[in-house]
C-alpha cells in the first residue's frame, strides 16, 4: 500500500478567469478552463480519447439548486458517454478530485482522465453564501454554536498569537503579498496590489469631492476600520478570500503515454490525503493534524523533503490559514511561519515563494475548483509559461496544499518537471 | 485500459435497517451499518486497519443541512485520519463510491478500504424531498419545464407502452413481485406483500365501523384510484419507490488478501460506468444508454455475459425502470422484458430472479445508500446468508445495477463466488 501501480503525468492544464460572472452558470465556466486545457496540450488531444471525467464541486447543490453535476458539465463539452463522477469534501473537493483522477490512472482502468474543479457562488445573496459555506462544519455542533468559517479561522488565529506572538499585522503582511502576486496574474479576481486599490480609493474620493482618505502606506489603510472592516477579529476583510465563481481542469495520462500528448509533461511525484474531526474536536487549534499527515505521506511517496520544494500554492482561505499551513508542510518550525512571512521569505523574491498565484486571497475562491486552480499555477510555473510572474531559477518541484472545511480533509500534491 | 492493475474482493457488508426513522441522522444510520458490517467479516478485522472512506451521498447538503459529510462520518466510528471522500452522482452516488473504492485498491494505494453509502431523506417535508430530488435532473432545461422524477419515469413508461404493447397491469404487476420478495427481507421498508396491505386495510376500516372496502385481488386494490392514486400516469403510488432513511456499507480488500479477512471472499469480477446528457437529449426513452454501456464493460471485464447472471439487484425506483433494466442488461431482448415480467420470470421462482431483496420499491430507496443496500443482497445471496429467501441452487454471478437521474449515470457491477 501507499505506492501507485504506475505513474501519472499531467499534459494540459486551463482555467477560467476567477470572478465574478453574473449569468455565467458552472457549465460556461468549466467550458472556458476545458477550452484553454485544450490548447495546452503541446501534441494535441482529440477530447474523445478522455476515457473518464472526474469533477470537484463543493455545492452546486445549494449555489446553484444543480445536483448531479458531473454528467451534465460532460454532455456541455461532449464527453459523455464516458463515466462523470463528482467528488466533494467541501473546499478540498477539487484536490481530491485530482486525486482520484490519479488513482484512477494507476488502477489500470483508464489511460487518459480529465479532473476538473468547479464553482458558481455569486448567484446566491451574501448570507446565503455564508450559510452554504457553514455546511461544510459540523451542523450538529458547530453550526448551531453560531460558528461560521471567518470565526473558525479567527479563533485559530488569535490561538496562533497567543501562543506564537504573531499580531494582526502579521496576516496583513500576509495579505499584500498575495496581492503583490496576484497583480501578476491575468485570471485573479482582485489582479491589483493592495497600494494600488488604496490609491484608487483615493482617487475615487478626489474625483467626487469628497474628502481624500490620509493613508500614507498599505499599513495605515489596512488598519482603518471603513476601509477593511473586522470580520471576525483579528480577521478583517483583507484577510479573507473573496466569494468566487470559476472552473479549472487538468489532464492527467499514465506516464508511459506522457510524451505522447506532452513536451514538457508534468509528473505526479507524491499525493497523500487525510481527514479530520470537527475543530471543537482538535488538541490543537494552531496547526491541522490532516495537513501535516497529508504532506508526510506526500513527501512520502515523492522521496523528497520541504527543503526540495521550490514553490508552494498553499490553501489560504484565510491569510492565518497560510501562516500555518507553512508550517504544517514543514517549510518552518511550528510559530516559526509568522516571522518568515514578516521577514518576506514567502514573497517571490523570498527562500520559499508560497502562492504565486496570489492565492485563493488574491486570485479569488471558487471554492470546489480552487484546489485544480493551484495545480494550474504549479504547471505553468514548472513549466516556464507563467508569464509575468515566472519564478527565476531551474524549478523541479512545486507542491498544492488544499483543505476542506478548518481541516476535516486535507490533500497535498507535489509536481516534479524531470526534463 | 479497462484493466485492473489487481483484483479486489469484499469481505464484509452490512446495512441499518431501510425506513423512516425520525430522530436518527446519516452519522446513526451509518454506525449501524457499519457495526454489523464488522460482524460479517469472517476472521475480523480491526477498523484501524482501513485505510480509506469512500461514500456516496446525494444530497445530505439538502436533506440534512450538511455537506462535508464523508470526515464527519469518519469521526463517528473513529476512521479518522484517513482519506475521506465523498461521491455524488445522484442516485448511483453509492455505486460510483463502490467503483472507486474498487480502483482506489487497485490503484496500489490502499489495501483495505470500506465504501459507504448514506441518506437521511425523512426529515424535510414531502414537497422539498421532491424538489430536492429534482436537483438530480437537469435545472437548466428540464425542471423550468415541470419535470420532476416520477413523470420523467413516466414518460418512459408511456413510450415503452406504446412501442411495446405494455400496460399499466405490467407495472402493478412488478410492484406485487418486488413486494413479495421484501417481505422476506426484515431489513425492508415495506415488509409485506401488498396481499397482507390490502387485508390489513379491511381490517382496519372493519375496527373503525367503515365500509369495508370489497377489493378480490391485488390488482382490483392496485386499480382502486383511493387505494393506490396516480402519481404521473401510468406510474401509481405503488410504482414509486418510497422516500426513505438508511445505510450500507462493504468493506473492500485487495485479492491477496482476501482470505486473511474472508473464509467465503466474494470477488469484483466487472465494474462499468457510463453516463449520459439529461432525458430530453436523448434519442430513445425505451432505454437507458449508460445502463447498457455500463453493463457491457462489466460483462467484458468480468468475460461472462447476461446468460450467466444467475440474479440481479436492479434499480427499480419505479417499475417501469426495472422492465427496462431487465433488457438493457441482456437479460431480456428489447421489447421482450415486460412479457418476462408479466410471465413470473424475473420472481424468485423465474428463469433471472430480479431484486430477491425486495428492489427499491419494497426495501426502500435512501437515495445515495441505494447502491451498496444492492451489493449487500448479492453478497448475503452469494455466500448463501439470505435466510429466508436466500435463493436455491449453487449461485456464482450476482449483479448490480445502480441508475442516478434517468441515466445520467449508470453504473454496473458483477460479483462471483469461486469457492
Amino acid at each position: 500500500m501507499g505506492k501507485l501501480a504506475r505513474g501519472v503525468a499531467l499534459v494540459g492544464a486551463g482555467m477560467s478567469k476567477f470572478g465574478v460572472f453574473k449569468g455565467k452558470t458552472s457549465r460556461d465556466l468549466f467550458v472556458e478552463a476545458f477550452v484553454e486545457m485544450l490548447g495546452t496540450v503541446d501534441k494535441g488531444i482529440d477530447p474523445k480519447k478522455i476515457e473518464a471525467f472526474y469533477m470537484g464541486n463543493f455545492s452546486s447543490d445549494l449555489f446553484e439548486g444543480q445536483g448531479h453535476l458531473a454528467p451534465i458539465l460532460a454532455s456541455w463539452t461532449g464527453l459523455n458517454p464516458i463515466p462523470a463522477t463528482r467528488i466533494e469534501d467541501a473546499c478540498a473537493s477539487a484536490g481530491v478530485a485530482l486525486r482520484e483522477g490519479i488513482l484512477a490512472v494507476a488502477s489500470g482502468m483508464y489511460d487518459i482522465v480529465l479532473v476538473a474543479g468547479v464553482e458558481k457562488m455569486t448567484d446566491l445573496p451574501t448570507e446565503k453564501v455564508t450559510d452554504t459555506l457553514a455546511t461544510a462544519a459540523d451542523v450538529q455542533y458547530e453550526v448551531p454554536a453560531g460558528f461560521t468559517f471567518p470565526g473558525f479561522y479567527a479563533s485559530m488565529a488569535t490561538a496562533y498569537m497567543d501562543k506564537y506572538g504573531a499580531t494582526p499585522e502579521t496576516f496583513m503582511k500576509v495579505g499584500i503579498k498575495n496581492h503583490e502576486h496576484g497583480s501578476l496574474n491575468e485570471k485573479a479576481q482582485f489582479g491589483a496590489k493592495i497600494s494600488t486599490l488604496m490609491e484608487a480609493r483615493k482617487t475615487s474620493a478626489a474625483k467626487k469631492g469628497l474628502p481624500i482618505p490620509q493613508w500614507t502606506d498599505e499599513m495605515e489603510f489596512l488598519h482603518d476600520d471603513k476601509a477593511n472592516p473586522i470580520v471576525a477579529w483579528p480577521m478583517r476583510l483583507y484577510d479573507c478570500s473573496p466569494v468566487s465563481d470559476g472552473a479549472a481542469v487538468v489532464l492527467l495520462v499514465s506516464e508511459e503515454l506522457a510524451r505522447q500528448f506532452s513536451d514538457h509533461p508534468i509528473y505526479v511525484a507524491g499525493t497523500g490525503q487525510a481527514s479530520d474531526g470537527a475543530l471543537h474536536d482538535r488538541e490543537s487549534l494552531t496547526s491541522i493534524k490532516s495537513a501535516r499527515l497529508a504532506a508526510e505521506q506526500a513527501y512520502k511517496m515523492a522521496n523528497v523533503g520541504p527543503q526540495d520544494i521550490d514553490f508552494a500554492e498553499v490553501h489560504d482561505c484565510f491569510t492565518i490559514a497560510e501562516v500555518i499551513a507553512t508550517e504544517d508542510l514543514g517549510f518552518f518550525k511550528p510559530g516559526e511561519g509568522w516571522k518568515m512571512a514578516e521577514d518576506g521569505q514567502t514573497s517571490r523574491s523570498g527562500e520559499k515563494p508560497i502562492n504565486l498565484s496570489g492565492g485563493l486571497k488574491s486570485k479569488g475562491h471558487p471554492v470546489g475548483a480552487s484546489g485544480i486552480g493551484q495545480v494550474v499555477e504549479v504547471w505553468k510555473q514548472l513549466r516556464g509559461e507563467a508569464g509575468e510572474r515566472q519564478l527565476a531559477g531551474n524549478l523541479r518541484y512545486g507542491l498544492t496544499h488544499n483543505v476542506g472545511g478548518t481541516g476535516q480533509t486535507c490533500v497535498v500534491h507535489i509536481f516534479e518537471k524531470r526534463d
